[in-house]
């Protein structure tokens, strides 16, 4: 959307709502009696959304990965889900076939069921995943407390690299390439780490939108400053990332496309959460700590993160 | 979707979900705890679904309609929704306020919240919408009783005709003109006579696929033979069809994107139907009852109406 982006885009209907929710949170509820109804809706569109080469049953994974991540974030499990699938008119009876086993693979995967949906013709394909959960409440990204500890579930870099593998021929070695081509073409939510980690946590939130976005927006909305005092990093991505001329900063904050959950922990509940984090195969990277003050920094090499950059240390 | 029609895409996405789910029912249900959340998911595409010289602020509207018409016809309250908006690099800023505005006055109009939503970048104006709602039960499309009166909640044809005369230059008088064109821009779900109806309702299903494919349908879900005995039209439909040499019955029973609930009700609760749809001021109309058998016929003219077409009379 070159004419306007999509803050611009946001604002506008933030401002005929006459609210701010408009994606402010990662999840959307509302109340049934004693419950609370997570809702969460993703859009995937195929040409700005998928990866060259992914097969239809990956795209099919990714639209509901997209919803799972969010739900991961905040410690609701899904539950439910309505599909709106819209095909060009060219689209072979094979890839919607695959598209289906992709839904239907990722329902199990997952633990949903999905209750149905609609189809529709357009020119891209196009994915409306809207999914529901009952939650007895939910983690919001506001509300990081100082001296809590900021965690994330994996390294951060895998996405990036892997389509640089994929896409742009750059050189890795062969584990390393098939690790990062798996991060990009199957991301694997925290699901279950999140759902029981919860309520350890003061704030979370998916990292899709890339881990500098989403420290910014943590940051913001808890009043607080981020100091990050670890770069969340496979050991090889250094190395890959030397060899082929790139930023390695660049690819772990700014990447993005990747379906962890960045959360803020007070001290106290740490090593129950890393236990956790163990029983459910999940890679835990404690990356700083929460202080009084604004913005998100590196410590060490005295770089100010921003939404998606960087700038030298100002103050 | 040339190569495949939506039967067959969906019969491919029910085969996957080894369900028969997957758009059978108007909205789709899941519990949370005493209460049934309700919930239907739509999806606008600008290239099929918008007719030429609909104002941004009415698209975004008949996005809602959509989803209202579904719980109206179910006599489920909607009470929020998220919405999906995928729009084109090019859409300009005054298009997506007017967008926004229509989304904004529909939710006032209807009385429901919106949650949230996400934006995106497609090749054409895609807009999915999540609606919900609590209910405590729904009325099915399976359902109908031997004897029930068959009762639609207005005129048909009239939006078939208001394409007519918008855009392929048909003759009307300037009354009905206006008429059918606002039939055609500006539909009018009956959401307050549906949620007050419905508990004297057996069986029920909006009307938006059309008069034929919808009668076909319930009459097939309720093992039933529907009879039509009277045509539901405006007195000027039949001249306007007369003058422009256009079917009559294909207008009224093919003509489809009328917003209307058809609905079977036994005998003894007609006369209050009747009083509920006078004082939401929704005109009603009779047009038949069930039979045992199977089948909808066309009585006065010997013809059995089929999806989206009709024969003549066979047994």
């Amino acid at each position: 959307m070159a004419r306007l982006d999509e803050r611009q885009i946001i604002a506008i209907f933030q401002k005929a709502f006459a609210n701010k929710k408009f994606v402010s949170e990662d999840v959307e509820q509302f109340r049934a009696g004693k419950h609370i109804i997570v809702v969460k809706t993703d859009t995937l569109v195929s040409r700005t959304d998928v990866p060259p080469r992914m097969k239809a049953r990956d795209i099919a994974r990714k639209s509901i990965v997209a919803c799972i991540s969010d739900f991961a974030s905040k410690g609701a499990l899904p539950s439910h889900c309505v599909i709106s699938v819209s095909l060009p008119r060219s689209y072979p009876r094979s890839k919607i076939v695959e598209l289906a086993r992709g839904f239907r693979d990722a329902s199990r995967e997952f633990g949903f069921e999905i209750l149905g949906g609609d189809t529709n013709e357009a020119h891209d394909l196009v994915i409306s995943v809207a999914m529901f959960g009952i939650a007895q409440k939910i983690t919001p990204r506001r509300g990081a407390r100082d001296g809590d500890a900021i965690i994330v579930t994996g390294p951060f870099g895998r996405t990036s690299a892997g389509l640089a593998v994929a896409l742009h021929g750059k050189k890795a070695d062969t584990k390393f390439a098939r690790t990062v081509k798996n991060a990009t073409y199957h991301a694997a939510p925290k699901l279950k780490f999140g759902v029981t980690a919860s309520r350890y946590m003061t704030s979370a939130m998916d990292s899709s939108d890339g881990l500098s976005t989403t420290l910014v927006e943590m940051s913001t909305q808890s009043k607080k400053r981020f100091v990050i005092t670890k770069i969340p990093m496979d050991v090889q991505l250094q190395h890959f990332a030397d060899s082929n001329k790139m930023d390695v900063v660049d690819l772990v904050f700014n990447g993005g496309e990747e379906y962890e959950i960045v959360a803020t922990v007070p001290q106290r509940y740490l090593s129950r959460v890393k236990q956790i984090a163990k029983k459910s195969g999940t890679s835990l990277i404690e990356i700083g700590h929460v202080q009084k003050g604004a913005g998100v920094f590196l410590q060490d090499r005295k770089i100010a993160i921003t939404d998606k950059g960087w700038s030298h240390f100002r103050n």
